[in-house]
């Protein structure tokens, strides 16, 4: 494969191998992703891009050789969908890092698909702006990244997932073209809407290099934060439920199951939950609950009896210090899985009605198969995520049957296999058993339309 | 073409002809829509599907003797997208008007395509739900066409467009085949966003014949509403712009100009606007503004310095009464217009900083082009509706002269042709002057993926 990075060396006028990479660590780095699995085999460059002339010129080069190219962020995806496989060219748009304009009237931001989720919210602070897709990768995500995936996270519930904070695209094809998808205004339907159908497209149909999305303002005042004890997991989802069918929408309702706040009281040690809800949250599931904007007080105090209708033991944060208190619970969680072992994490979602049935589904098929399976759920939309932790670098077989009968659990209740991960590598052998041969054969011919050699990223999706 | 009406009624089991309509009256009807545009030919056949059956059966026999299909649902489009063209058979999905379920736990309606904006709204009304899109011809507009359209109206400053509002779609392809997109789920990342991409394809994808939507919670308590007149369009606008990027939403933000006021004070009576908002207002532009939910009081009295300090002279209603006088003004619009003569409501959008721009743009195209352009704009999203008043049937040539003068200024300043309307018919001859070539290519790509022989809606939108 000498050819190729020569090839791309002369295109990208690159001869001492600056852009174009292939040393081994780099090459390593970038098999895998945050979900831990590992290509077998492996790149044969790694293109780390700092313009979109170098996004061009490598399409171009890839296309005319016919080397599959594999676009990639700050690889912290958790489904293998930007990891490089074997004889790839990894495009890397990392460095591709400028926030390129603010606009607080348009309350919009262009930027470079390598800027950080998180860096990105840092600059539009000031403004009293923020981009509301809140992935728990934010600091270590790319917004290219979390438009790939169409990503979600806590907020989500009351502000949407990545899609709706998405306005336009620069997107080079597997040819090299630059296009660009929708427009600086909120609203517009001149032609189809490409720019949606880019959304969520994990690197099959052109690489991002530019984005235009959307800001919102940071809501006024303290959120009003509440957290809630329950029995059973089914009484905690039936709260959540009840507290995102009530007038005032929350904008987090966070579930974590028995299992997950076990590992979460060894992590943190145990005073830590006892001091912050109670001594009577052992064996119990939590439920953590946000309001913000104007009137939150007033909408956590207003969802207060419909948490206890449920049989829950409830607590309103009287402090920052307190808030504080209950979103630790929440955020350690990923942190004490790991501190067990692997994790493999997955993300199905379902409809909310389902969610207490899809929690004891969860629980039935760790019985049946011996694994345990912590899970926290962003409640209010039905996504849950099952944890599997388990030893050794390869995720086991029976930790493989277990999370398939999840993910056929899941579709059997009307959701889906994957809420806000995607596809990827790793849940591509479910696919068909979500969608139709019909709807199947639409996206193959919609990829064909836009990569017709089938350069990006093949063996993802689908 | 009587085989293709013998075909389809032997295919519908229609020997009468009840739903195979070929009765002139018929016909006709399905000729134009409420953009007042007459297709110069008309259809063969009207088929008021009354079945999922019925829309594969004429999609079947129409593919197979090559006949163009032109869906159709309330006939209430601004832009002829579903005008019964010459040797056309439109499909009517008008009488497919069940709602299927309600699902208050889920919030989400599965409705036939042919239920009414309005009638939806007033059927989950007891639950405290509604379906968030409310175009002004809610009453008489059907869900399917809100989803072929995008449409959009008032409330989608803070509820967003039908995009945001429909979770999944069954859809009749041109070929027959029934397929499912999307999930019951409000999340959802497995494959291609089919459903994002058929939201707004007016008719070139496939026939919607059933919808999963969204309904959202019926804000808690009255809502808080501010008129405010301002000396000039300049000074409205930017007042617009000040209270979006405030710290609560306002969930609609409406500017009528002078010349739509002056229409307004012509049909309402003087008083009517002298006795709302003062009798200041002659010769002055009207900001309608409004809060809802937890908060709203607070949140209204927040924006009344952010409006005053533009210089607009603001009046909090203090009473349903007040409320609903002040509603009335912008609600009278089309009324006022339609006093007055035929007309040609347009539907461009800018971004929101080029709003003042925008309107002095208008002003003086109609100016130059010696025509009156009362114009309102949803003005919290930039989306401008400017209306051009003519005597006679047809849109005079200067009246088209204005109106391209209109686009090329909105795309000009960033924006768009139609931003809740549709290219449709009437706009089709400028849709190259805001996608370039290679989207459009990418844009027909697509269709062809979903109808290869070309047969739905020919000649609308591309």
């Amino acid at each position: 494969m000498d050819t190729v990075v020569t090839a791309l060396r002369a295109a990208l006028h690159d001869p001492d191998g600056a852009v174009v990479r292939t040393d081994p660590g780099v090459l390593d780095g970038a098999r895998t992703d945050k979900s831990g699995w590992i290509a077998p085999g492996g790149p044969v460059a790694v293109v780390e891009a700092r313009s979109v002339e170098h996004v061009q010129a490598t399409l171009r080069t890839c296309s005319a050789l016919g080397v599959p190219v594999v676009p990639r962020g700050a690889g912290t995806g958790l489904a293998g969908g930007a990891n490089g496989t074997e004889g790839t060219v990894v495009l890397s748009v990392a460095r591709m890092d400028r926030i390129v304009e603010v606009s607080v009237e348009d309350e919009l931001a262009v930027v470079e698909p390598g800027v950080l989720n998180g860096a990105l919210n840092a600059a539009v602070a000031e403004h009293g702006l923020r981009f509301a897709p809140d992935p728990a990768s934010a600091a270590i995500a790319s917004i290219g990244g979390n438009i790939a995936t169409n990503a979600g996270g806590l907020r989500c519930v009351k502000y949407g997932v990545t899609r709706e904070a998405v306005l336009g695209l620069d997107v080079v094809l597997a040819d090299g073209r630059l296009v660009s998808t929708g427009h600086r205004t909120v609203k517009g339907v001149t032609g189809l809407d490409l720019t949606a159908l880019l959304v969520g497209s994990e690197g099959t149909l052109g690489v991002i290099v530019g984005a235009t999305v959307r800001l919102v303002p940071v809501p006024a005042g303290e959120p009003a934060t509440l957290g809630a004890v329950y029995p059973t997991v089914q009484q905690a989802a039936a709260a959540a439920a009840a507290v995102v069918a009530g007038p005032e929408r929350p904008s987090t309702v966070e579930l974590l199951d028995a299992l997950a706040l076990e590992g979460i009281a060894a992590y943190l040690g145990p005073e830590v939950l006892s001091e912050t809800v109670g001594s009577g949250s052992a064996g119990g599931v939590f439920l953590f609950v946000e309001f913000d904007g104007a009137g939150a007080t007033e909408a956590a105090l207003g969802a207060v009896p419909r948490l206890q209708a449920e049989g829950g033991t409830v607590h309103l944060a009287g402090s920052a210090a307190e808030r504080e208190r209950l979103l630790t619970i929440r955020r350690s969680f990923h942190a004490a899985m790991e501190s067990r072992g692997r994790v493999l994490i997955e993300d199905v979602a379902v409809p909310r009605s389902r969610l207490a049935e899809m929690f004891a589904r969860v629980e039935a098929i760790g019985r049946e198969h011996g694994v345990s399976i912590p899970t926290v759920a962003h409640a209010g939309d039905g996504n849950l995520h099952p944890n599997f932790v388990f030893d050794g670098d390869e995720v086991p077989a029976h930790v493989w049957d277990a999370a398939d009968a999840v993910f056929r659990a899941a579709i059997e209740l009307g959701g889906t296999l994957t809420g806000e991960h995607g596809v990827g590598v790793l849940k591509r052998r479910w696919i068909g058993d979500e969608l139709s041969d019909d709807v199947l054969d639409l996206q193959r011919g919609i990829r064909r339309v836009f990569d017709p050699a089938g350069i990006l990223n093949p063996g993802k999706v689908f």
